[in-house]
């Protein structure tokens, strides 16, 4: 029958301190991974871009950012609610988090078939 | 460069009625698949249960929901927030979501390496 299946809640067991972004893995299956990532106020050091081998889907749960890509003038600005999809080795980085809330992101990491 | 990326919004876009559960799909990556889901007071027909060759990651974004596992006696009730991992072929149903707002779920489905 296997163990019973309880939620858990992806508000819960937020830190009251953060002196850095925390990244949780909440499911790793192999090619996909699933994260909970909560910033306070965090952003990516100055002159760093993210450049993943893996596709991101990155949604927005709670709290505010702004997003930039390489090439582009202007951040994307990001609300509760907010999706979207970065190809893999697509150049990223966070420019602003809300100081006000903590801000909470999903993200899911995945390979794209050849 | 590509094309610009932006966000698209888990809440917009709710239809005002809705006669059967929707589904859509925001991403499909060959054995990934990202599915908005809207309820709006449904649930599954008596005696169906869902059955599926992958595992699903879910999570219910918006509303109230309570969802039954083959096996128990108590459906579990899930709230804004919570998530939970269904593995593959556990066999489940909803047997309820509120009907005072749509209910939306965040949906991941999956396959895990032998």
């Amino acid at each position: 029958m296997g163990a019973v299946i309880l939620p858990s809640n992806l508000f819960a067991d937020l830190p009251k301190h953060l002196p850095e972004e925390l990244v949780q893995t909440l499911i790793n299956a192999g090619s996909v991974r699933i994260e909970r990532i909560v910033s306070d106020g965090h952003a990516s050091p100055d002159g760093f871009w993210y450049d993943q081998d893996q596709h991101e889907w990155l949604m927005l749960i709670k709290g505010g950012a702004r997003l930039l890509f390489e090439g582009e003038e202007q951040p994307v600005r990001m609300s509760t609610g907010d999706w979207l999809n970065i190809p893999a080795h697509k150049k990223h980085r966070v420019e602003w988090t809300t100081p006000d809330e903590a801000t909470i992101w999903l993200a899911l990491h995945y390979d794209m078939p050849k």
